[in-house]
């Protein structure tokens, strides 16, 4: 397929760890970690939380926290030792934290934000707010890239399956063109997977890994589309929640709830 | 899903740059680069090549070829300046090759050869000796990684399908079992494409590179299944066909041809 004029790109890059094969000019970076950073963090900023600021390290995160602020740190999913929370999205959703700036560090998604970060836009991707994330990337009409964070660099399926739902949403509109096989891929596994999205996910190693954990509930949670109307954008070196109202929706053609 | 008793890993790796997150302890490592280097080995040693040496750059296949040995070479799809033949399966069929070392160089697949020698075991993959090759690997009944070329250390469709066939035969089989969500994902990538594969191979980056180059002769033959029962395998440094008659065959429920 030749490139076609006026459509942007829209690719999926699997992990932290092939960012920097992904070399071509893009504008925007989508940053995805459904289980469970990205998820957590949209639904943070919907719930009220004024900013989060992603630090990688736990170190770093442990200095915040002598400062005074409201800190989540997980790794391997659970929530570090000497901190409150990890990355659940119901531990976001308390009244308390409302107003407030929470410094979070986790296992991948906030690698996958940091690399990203010298890009010009980076916004926060998940399942809970794919709808309105697919409208204002039309909008924009920029090439875009979505870095899923996978699973210690490696590609993990339910940030793939995310990552094919918007470059599919994308190219659907046909304001937008991909042409890395990783993106092809990814488009295929979310086709395959969109109408039993909770079975298809049983395969997944990272969700074995959550279950071992007894957090069902949030995997669930994760894995329900369009339930957040909230794009975080990062300003600053802070996410906070973008002021936007569709003016055209788009939406995948059918998505499993 | 817990570990198995008795079976053994078997996993997929997209791509040499992906090769060292993939630290377990794997006796067979086995290579593909579907379009069109792996095809050509297999081919090449059916056909009567007495062996080839898998070199990694153009210069140390240059200095093989001013000793007055036969040598390919390919980057990008093409055949490099001053050499006759690159890697197209065709080319391997000459009668006048047969008994003869051939050295080969090539842009993805040569690469993925060298940093898995280092293995106890290399053999080569393809689509042409699927089921030759899933037969051999479950009477060995070891630990197997599949090293997928890709396309300059990024996933493609063609090596992740062919992939991911050879981990569906084998788990099928009850005697392996994968725990990576790059193999499950290969997987159900097999299992969309297997009908029709050309069809799905259609979307893929390298073929629609290949069509610039009209050898769609050589894209319909690699993508053919079951043609060549051959299996290259590394003995000291060069390639040479394994001695083996299966006493059992495995093979794929249904796959197109």
């Amino acid at each position: 397929m030749p490139p076609i004029t006026n459509r942007k790109l829209v690719e999926v890059c699997y992990s932290p760890g092939q960012y920097h094969l992904y070399q071509e000019d893009f504008d925007i970076v989508v940053v995805i970690d459904v289980l469970r950073a990205t998820s957590a963090i949209t639904t943070a900023l919907h719930c009220g939380v004024e900013s989060i600021i992603p630090v990688s390290s736990v170190d770093e995160a442990l200095e915040y926290k002598k400062k005074g602020f409201i800190v989540g740190a997980e790794r391997d999913g659970r929530v570090v030792e000497g901190f409150d929370f990890g990355n659940s999205p119901y531990a976001y959703m308390d009244p308390t934290m409302q107003g407030k700036t929470v410094v979070l560090t986790t296992t991948n998604g906030t690698k996958a934000i940091q690399i990203a970060s010298e890009r010009k836009t980076v916004v926060i991707g998940c399942l809970n707010n794919l709808d309105i994330l697919c409208s204002w990337l039309a909008e924009q009409h920029k090439n875009t890239l979505i870095l899923a964070s996978g699973w210690k660099d490696k590609v993990n399926l339910e940030d793939t399956i995310c990552g094919g739902a918007i470059a599919d949403i994308l190219i659907e509109s046909r304001k937008f063109q991909c042409v890395e096989d990783s993106t092809v891929a990814a488009k295929f596994m979310y086709r395959s997977a969109r109408q039993h999205l909770w079975s298809f996910l049983r395969a997944s190693s990272h969700r074995r890994r959550l279950i071992k954990l007894n957090i069902q509930r949030d995997v669930k949670y994760c894995l329900t589309a369009n339930t957040v109307p909230c794009i975080p954008i990062l300003e600053n070196g802070a996410l906070v929640k973008l002021q936007y109202e569709p003016k055209e929706w788009l939406t995948a053609e059918s998505l499993a709830h």
